[in-house]
This record gives structure tokens, sequence and C-alpha cells, in this order.
């Protein structure tokens, strides 16, 4: 006979877990009908919420009714196909189920002890992504390196630089602290998550180096190269460059054969961010966006961006793990145990910065086995189909321009007219609820910026943003 | 007419969730039924598993099969009655529905705008945690602070170090970088999450202080103001004191009226980790634990060990937002938009490493009005009192010995006989597979931790836990 109790009982959780999941199906069935950017103002949302938190228990029948009246309004529908904004976080049905598996599990991760599987079943999936991406072989476990799954690039390009910094310094900076001539390099693209981790790990933003990019936006690695002497001339330590494979503001591709070479030749750390586009990599025909990779130190891309795992699952890959290892290990006796004594196991826990880690690999493997190979190849190409047709109306259109090429899935261009027209547009395509795009600024223009990667979109939601996109334009011009 | 493609079609996830949501339920109903730590030896779960990725898609019913077949022997059961070990990572049913919305709605909540709903929802539970949990106002949003949603007590530490280096240095050192003088506190007993920040942050594990405790394991003040003195007498710049309202190890609890004083009268910044300990505010007669609290500049705790909300979900107050944004923020053009530029809105971007977010506050809301606060309380207390049962049999046997007083739920003991029965102990314990204990050393002694906080743990688990101690010690002796 169990007390008496709070809890919702196994009966109830599968009854309110088939609403649950009806809820959802119904949800995807009808997003298109929702405004793709929530049309709130600030603090609407808490308007409707009780000032008081609840006494008393409250049903379940009550809070997803909320869930409907009171969140749903204040939804940006990142899973909608009409989504165009930023990078996606595109999600898929199987993902989704991992991930209630893994909550309902409720395991933590932190050592191999603590759920084998957990561990175990990252490695083999990373293992098979190095195989899927054609990923350098230094990246596998049966390798010097390895992979683990951050929470995002930037907690990855965190633990890179860390790793980075404290091989230069032979593990001296995790005693001793920074000694403030550690120089690290970027291109005026790279991601801010970049000069974040610049910032925590009191390497200092003015010691980040913002290296000039040539007319794609790719780094220049003849200004790498002379910043790089520039700074060792001045008796400062180069450690570590991030090149970016698809930057966000323009998908440019650094180009890594010219980048790792001077990394190899100068003993610099290279991490390359994946971001967005590393996904690419899983159909053969776009891996020349990786030509250069076999020199990175790291590498990472996100699965919950354009791989149809939801996020947070970023792939994050050392080309020797005892560097990783020894930055970031510290062992307190209440976590000490055979297993680890053994040296036998991966203990994740050591890899990146929290401790405690979810079961986020098993929504990954759900992925992988649902679609094969052959169906994320299909869906990632066809992405790439779209935002090329889109880039050619771009190209024909005697009112619009291209910004840059567009490589793969990112359309960048404008309207002609200027700047404030183009702001104009983008507010007025927004506040349409119809299409959600964002924007960027490329040779000091603003830019609209097209990204097609949202698990749903088809041909027709590009067709339809294109038709909105110039009716919308041609009104702005009356 | 939809195109070809490889998706799970919204029928086929309700009839797929449906399936997953009985299999949690059944997962729970059994669970007892289950070795608490998983019996298998390294490697066993990947010999498993194929060693090549899967070119074709697989049905859902392969992938659960060997959910069951090979992943589930793999999982040490965190959610079981029985699991006594570490701190725990409890969930409940609410919870796990939260938590596939929030997998279902895939928003990413880097801006305000990017989903209004996320970051009000979680301002306003955050805010309500802070009536609920009888913190001091300065937390609350409307005040100078505010809460935020971190991934762990680690991600909460790294912040508020980081925080307080900025803080001390007038936000020079993103700059310029560490330059060697700042020294950081905590106990000996404190957690290793900071000694890992000290080092991510590039101040260095040498200038991390590690202040002696009191025969409660309590950080001791006179020694804290001592260090200090010694410090600032040797040209160095004191900063930052972590004190714990239960210590991982042995729960102890540091003094914070009195470190709090020291704080403020040294000017360095005061954060406090309640990890787990904290959730036991929620009753009023517990809140004792966190007299001293208004010293704070900075605050954690951990829903997702002790509040029935599935990790990861550590709650992370401070009390001055501006410090901690002003730390983390970078705003690059991309993802520049009106609300931010209206400073109406909070970004919660900036408020920890990560740029990308998930909906977590949604699990947490679920779990606060499915329980209401007396339902939190009820269970709360249960585990306190369960465990001062479990603490009253240790003191009343002659054979076994408390380590130190059980201020709550966490009780550490050792069977008479030395360091090797208790680990022989401790080890046929696991093995057994019907209890799962941890340990750690104190006084330089071999000690068992025995925590009840999982969500089902009820009189007879703790009964029955009690009873094997005793009778596979016995059978030690023979």
């Amino acid at each position: 006979m169990p007390e008496q109790n709070f809890h919702m009982t196994p009966d109830e959780f599968r009854k309110y877990g088939r609403e649950v999941v009806d809820w959802i199906a119904d949800y995807y069935e009808n997003v298109e009908k929702y405004p793709v950017l929530s049309q709130v103002n600030p603090g609407d949302i808490r308007a409707n919420l009780p000032v008081d938190p609840p006494e008393k228990g409250e049903t379940f029948e009550h809070i997803l009714r909320d869930m409907n009246n009171i969140i749903l309004p204040g939804v940006t529908h990142w899973q909608s196909p009409n989504f165009f904004a930023f990078f996606p976080a595109n999600a898929s049905f199987p993902a989704i189920l991992g991930e209630l598996l893994s909550a309902g599990l409720g395991v933590q991760g932190m050592l191999w002890l603590t759920s084998p599987a957990c561990t175990e079943l990252e490695t083999h999936v990373l293992d098979w992504l190095v195989e899927m991406m054609g990923l350098p072989g230094k990246f596998k476990s049966d390798s010097s390196g390895g992979g683990v799954i951050q929470d995002s690039a930037s907690g990855a390009a965190l633990c890179a630089l860390l790793a980075a910094r404290e091989r230069v310094t032979k593990y001296e900076t995790n005693k001793n602290g920074c000694d403030g001539r550690l120089v690290a390099y970027v291109s005026t693209q790279t991601h801010s998550s970049v000069e974040k981790a610049v910032r925590i790990a009191g390497i200092g933003s003015n010691n980040l180096r913002y290296i000039e990019v040539d007319e794609t936006f790719a780094m220049s690695p003849d200004d790498l190269v002379e910043q790089i002497e520039l700074d060792r001339y001045a008796g400062l330590i180069p450690f570590f460059v991030c090149a970016t494979v698809g930057t966000t503001s323009s998908n440019a591709m650094d180009p890594l054969p010219e980048i790792g070479g001077i990394c190899r030749e100068e003993g610099l750390w290279l991490h390359v961010d994946g971001g967005m586009s590393g996904s690419a990599t899983v159909c053969p025909e776009f891996r020349t966006i990786i030509n250069g990779l076999d020199y990175a130190d790291s590498y990472c891309f996100n699965p919950h961006k354009w791989m149809f795992t939801n996020f947070d699952c970023d792939c994050f890959y050392v080309a020797d793990r005892a560097a990783l290892i020894n930055t970031l290990s510290i062992l307190p006796e209440y976590l000490k145990n055979k297993a680890t004594e053994s040296g036998a196991v991966i203990d994740y826990r050591d890899w990146h910065v929290p401790l405690g880690r979810r079961f986020r690999s098993l929504k990954l493997w759900f992925v992988l086995r649902h679609y094969g190979v052959d169906g994320l190849r299909h869906h990632i190409r066809r992405h790439v189909e779209l935002a090329q047709q889109f880039a050619g109306w771009i190209k024909e259109s005697k009112n619009f321009e291209l910004a840059v090429p567009a490589p793969l899935n990112l359309v960048c261009f404008r309207y002609i007219g200027g700047d404030e027209v183009n702001k104009s547009l983008l507010e007025k395509l927004n506040k349409s609820g119809k299409i959600y795009l964002s924007h960027t600024v490329l040779d000091d223009k603003y830019t609209l910026r097209f990204c097609v990667a949202q698990t749903h979109t088809e041909d027709k939601h590009v067709k339809d943003a294109w038709e909105l996109i110039r009716q919308v334009a041609g009104e702005l011009g009356k």
C-alpha cells in the first residue's frame, strides 16, 4: 500500500501522456496557421500568469488549457516550414520521442558507472557520425580522439579554447592563471561565441585578433599569417585559430587547407566550427567544405540545427582527447569508482563544463536510425536545392540582388533601394506572420537572410515565400 | 500533395508516441525489478550495437525493441526508489510531460523575440520560486536582480565567478585577460565545480584557497578572514567566496551570516551553492539553512536534484543582473532586434555560456502547478523524516556510527571495523542490485552516504535498505 502522495500515477501519465502526444501532433498539423513570429508585446505573457505560485496542486487539464491560451501565443514557431530566420533548430518526431525516453529514464550520465549505456551509446553514435559525415578518422574513439555531445557550439568553442590554452602553456594556466600573452584568431565573421569564450577563459578580447575576410567573407590566410608574425614579434604567444565552415552571417567557408597549414606550421590549435553547414557533409558531394579538416584539433557541428535532432545536440570532436580531459578533469572522492580507475571507460563529465548530463545520444540515435543515411541525405539535398532555386530567382530578378553567392542553403539578398527599404521589407514580412526571416549586414549594407533548413519546408513554402517577398517589396515602392 | 519524404507522419507520431508513453509508465511500474546499479562491464553495450551506421531507415518497432534489449541493461536506475547514491536527479511525470512539450515546440529562446513565452515564463516561475523558497527579494526580476535556468550548478558557479571577476576588475578582464592576482575562496568541502570554474576562468587553481572546516565540515569564518588578510598583505586581490548550503560530501551547512558579513566587509562576491539542499527551503521550517542569504550576490539550487524536475534545471539568481549581463553580453548584427534595443525585455543568452536555449521553464512550471506548494512540502518533509528515521537507526545500532549529524536528508555513516570492511560493504550492497549507495571520505575515514530524495522513495524502501545493510554487514564479519 503506497503512502499518501501527490504524484501523478502511471495510469494518469498514460492518459495525459497521450493527450500531450496528440497535442504535439495537432500542433504540427496546424503550425502553418499560426504567425511564425510571435506577435505579442513585452510583458503580454506574464500579464496572463498569476502573480502568486499555486498553493494547491492543479489539474493537468488546467495546465494544458493554459498551454493553448497563454503560452502558444507567445511562441515563435521554429518548427514552422515558413521559418527561414537565423540558423534553424530543426526537430523531428523521432528526435522528440528520443527526448521523451531520455526524460523518462532520467539518468544522469556524469560517469560511465552512473549509466553505462548513456556513455557508450554516445561514443558509438559519434563514431558513426565520423563515418557518415566523412570526418577524419582521428576523431574516432578507437584513435587518439573522440566525440562528445555538448549543449551548443558555444560550449564546444569554449572547451576547444581551454584545451588549446592548456596545451600551449603545458597545463600551467589551469594552475597559475592566464599570463596575458596568449593570442587567439578568428575572422571578422566568426560567431560571437568565440569572443565570449575568449572572455570567459581569461584571455581577454584585446587578445583576440579579427582577421580580414575576402570578397566571399572567408578568412584571408595571408592576413592570418601576417598577424601571427606580428604577434610573435611583439613577444606574444599565438595559440588558437577558429575557422568556420558556414559563417552565421552569410555562410562563408573559411579555407581550411590554407588555415590548417598555417596552424600546423605555427603550432596553433585549429578549431573548426561547422555549426549548421557541417550537417551537409552527410552528402558526399558537399564534403568539399571540410577539405582540410585533417588539420583540425577540434571540430563541431550541430545536429540540432540541420539534422532533425531537437535542441540541444552539438557534436564536438577532438583529435587528442587527453588534451581535453587533462584540461577539464577534477576527481573528488565522492566520484571515485573502480570503472574510472580502470581507465577502460569514458567519463564524459571531463569533456565539458557541466558535471551532470542527460542521455542526449538517444534522440540522435533515434534520428539516425529512423532516417538512415539515405533519408538524411535526401532532406539535406532537398533543402540545398530549394535554397539554390530561391537564389536563382533572386539572380534573375531585376529588383533584387544576391549579397554573396549562396554555397548551400542560406541565401543573403537585398531589394534594390538601400538599407531603409530593406529594413521595412523585413519588418513587414515578419509582421505578416506568414514567414520569418532575419538579417545581417554585409559590406556595410543591410541584408536579408533566407535559410532553408526547417524539417518540413518544401517547394511550395519557398515558392510562397518568394511570392510574398516580391509582393511586399512591390508595395513598398508605392 | 506533400513531396516525397522520410519523415514520421503526425499519425505515426500519435501511434509511437503512445507506445513510448506506455513504455515509460511500464518502466516506472517495474523499475524496482531491475538492478539499481547497472551490472554491465565496460564495452558490453557497444558490443551489441552495429559497427556501421544504418544506410536505410529502420522501423520504430525495431528501435524500441533495442531500447529494451540493448539500452536498458546498461541503465543505472536513477528513478528507482532504491537509488540512495550521490545527490539524486529526481524526476516526475508532470516534468516529463513538460520536457516532451518543450521538445515538441522546439523553440530556441536565445532572445526574447525568438519566443517571448520561453523568456517570460522562465522569469515568472523564477520569481515564484523566490516567494516559495523564502529567498531574498533582491533576486526578483522587479528588483535589481533576477533568475535564470542554467544547465547545472557548475554552469551557475562559472557564471557567478565570471561576474565577480568582472565586477572587481571593472570589466577589464574581459578585455585584457586575467592579471594573476585575483583570489577565490571555498572550503575543503566545496564542490569540485568551483575549482573547475576557477581553472576555466583563467584564475588558476593556485589562486583558489581551500578554507578549513569545523567538526561539522562547515567553513570556518575565522580561517576565511585570516586567509583574506594574508592574501591582501601579499598584494593579491580577494574577490570571490563560494559558500555551500549542503555540501556534496556530507551535507555540511556553511555559516552564511558570518561568511556573508566577511564578504560584505571585504567587498567580495558571495556565491551560495544550494545544490540539492536548497529545495528544502520550500518548507518554512528548513529556512534556517539560508539565514544570511541576504548577503549573497548569487545563489543557485537544483530543482533537478530534489524538486521532481528532470535534469537539467538549475535555478540561478543574481542580486545585480547588470553585473552578469555586462559580463556575458556580446551583440552581433545578426541578433539585433527592436525588442532587445528597447531594453524592455530579457535576452537570456546574456545570462549564461551557451547562446541557444531550450524551453526549460515549461517542465518546472508543470511541476509547480501539479504539486502546488503543499505537495512539494509534503514530499520534501517526508524525505527528511525518512532520512532522520534512518539516522536514528544508525545511532541506536552498536555496529554502526553516524559520521556526522544529518541535518536533512543525507546520512553519512560507517560500519564499525575500518575502511576495508566499509568498502566491501558498499561493493556488496551495490552488487546486489537491490539498492545503490555511494561513498565519501570524512576525517580520513571511508564513509557511506545514504541520500533520501528519489521521487518515489517511501518508508518501506528505507526500511528494506536498512535491513539489507545490516544483513550484508553481518555477513561480512563472518
